[in-house]
């Protein structure tokens, strides 16, 4: 694998505590319409919240997805929160994508991180 | 896919916060000697620790990999953080088998569940 493979893919970095985590488990149903398309439109537009640092996603084939997103402040996550956009997404998730999915909303009090060298 | 599949696939559910979120935030090296046998201690051991709730991990292949345990307060972590078998497991996680990592330790405050009816 070339260095560049490997630097593609890597966590989020661990932060300055406090700072908030938004842990989505979700299984998602075999209705994939729309999804995609959905689900890149949400990567910009929180990109536009003040306070957003981030996010990391992993995804069992066949199985369960994880997306844990980063923000600086509570006002951060309220304000994607209520996003009128994000909310009509969400909407459709239930109704579409989403065979049962866990929202885990929490304040990070303590972080760390570890690279090869 | 039978009924008995996909109840076999579904995230942790959402409990009555406060409560705490570990979460491990991993890419694995391509080394998985010894892995597999340490992960399955690893899961039979934690769930000695007094107020571990369970934990949810997804892995895209070739990708990243994501572990979210939670556990009822801190002194569950502190237990589990300071267990000597474990701590020698991520000893051998540094050396062996990860490229990076990142964990975040992160107080509960709002949590939901959905679930198809």
């Amino acid at each position: 694998m070339s260095d560049q493979t490997e630097a593609a893919v890597a966590p989020v970095q661990a932060f300055e505590p406090p700072y908030y985590v938004a842990v989505f488990t979700a299984v998602p149903t075999e209705d994939r319409s729309g999804y995609g398309e959905t689900n890149a439109r949400m990567e910009d537009l929180v990109k536009e919240v003040p306070g957003y640092l981030g996010a990391d996603h992993a995804q069992t084939p066949g199985g369960l997805s994880i997306t844990v997103g980063y923000f600086r402040d509570a006002d951060a996550l309220t304000q994607w929160r209520s996003n009128a956009e994000h909310r009509a997404a969400q909407e459709r998730g239930r109704a579409e994508w989403y065979q049962s999915y866990t929202l885990h909303v929490a304040k990070v009090e303590r972080s760390h991180g570890f690279k090869r060298a």
